[in-house]
């Protein structure tokens, strides 16, 4: 017999300073667990060479990007280079209501974005063990002045003071251990009480 | 490195109905994750042949355990056949601030007044996957009477409609994914935010 549970999918913003590896974990907890899914974002610039649309980005012109944004279907965006990106609801909906876990990649003001917008989701930051290995993730990106480097790590100091805005917080030291608990937060998540309200009388009547 | 982790252990109520299997589940849970200790009861009744204070049970007299319950050393208490049987706080503290995760095999009523007196604890409520099967496993146990096992039945019913009252709730269907399922919920209260508050301050001060 199937044990009862949760019908839908959860909603998770995997956020944090620049640098910290999101993009990383997030790849490796989908590889752990092929069932859940990750948000693809929507973006006005063209596609690149290779790029799928419904793959890499929905892309869109910047009339449809209004009228999303406009009729509330944009959970959250930003500008970047001139290009609107955002997480379009429609998509990520349709999955949850499937019962898929939805992993979202997104900077920190873009969970806060979120969180105001879907206040279902599970808020989780990741942070580094140290600021000086954050500073050395930082660097080995790019080949970027000490004066950008400066900035973006003084802005990296603001996303980590930002743990507090989060339900949860991975120290994301180990790729392995940090993926583990991801899972184990999206695990417990499915067992609070307030998600699976009214299980107990569904429980009484078999 | 090792990364900053909540030095304290948690307190974790695992309840619910009477016949449900707290206590074959606590023993699971246990023996994968040796690091973790249960919570041993004190009680004024005598030590059967076999039983080891400290080991089994705490036992006292019922002078010093009211003197106990007096001094608020007592997280809750009951009265079972004449004798008392309650959970010792200072033994618990003690391993709490070790870093050791504590497990505690108690009823529903039993939790609520854990809830009150130890409001960090974590609260999870074991459900049977249908009331059918609930009354299958208390049937299991002895040779009541019908009128017994009807009284058990209305009671358990009573107790799976409190699974509300509690944080999370568990479906203990398969022995091995109810014990996965309990140390998610353990991993994941380690990386809620509240239980690290000023951990970003460390990572930055490094």
């Amino acid at each position: 017999m199937t044990a009862p549970s949760a019908a839908h999918g959860l909603l998770i913003c995997v956020s944090g300073p620049s640098g910290v590896g999101k993009g990383t974990i997030i790849r490796e907890v989908l590889r752990r667990r092929p069932g859940m899914a990750h948000s693809i974002s929507v973006t006005t610039r063209s596609p690149r060479p290779g790029e799928q649309h419904g793959v890499d980005y929905y892309f869109s012109d910047r009339e449809s990007f209004r009228r999303m944004l406009e009729a509330g279907e944009i959970l959250e965006h930003d500008i970047y280079c001139d290009h609107f990106y955002g997480t379009p609801l429609k998509p990520l909906q349709q999955l949850v209501a499937a019962g898929t876990d939805v992993l979202l990649d997104i900077t920190v003001p873009g969970s806060l974005a979120v969180m105001e917008n879907y206040p279902d989701c599970v808020t989780l930051c990741l942070l580094p063990p140290s600021l000086t290995e954050l500073e050395r993730r930082l660097s080995k990106r790019g080949t970027e002045t000490a004066e950008v480097m400066q900035k973006r790590l003084a802005k990296a100091r603001e996303e980590v003071n930002m743990a507090s805005c989060f339900q949860y917080v991975v120290v994301n030291d180990d790729l392995a251990e940090t993926a583990r608990q991801i899972l184990a937060i999206i695990d417990a998540e499915h067992c609070r009480y307030a998600r699976l309200a009214g299980i107990e009388e569904t429980i009484l009547a078999r």
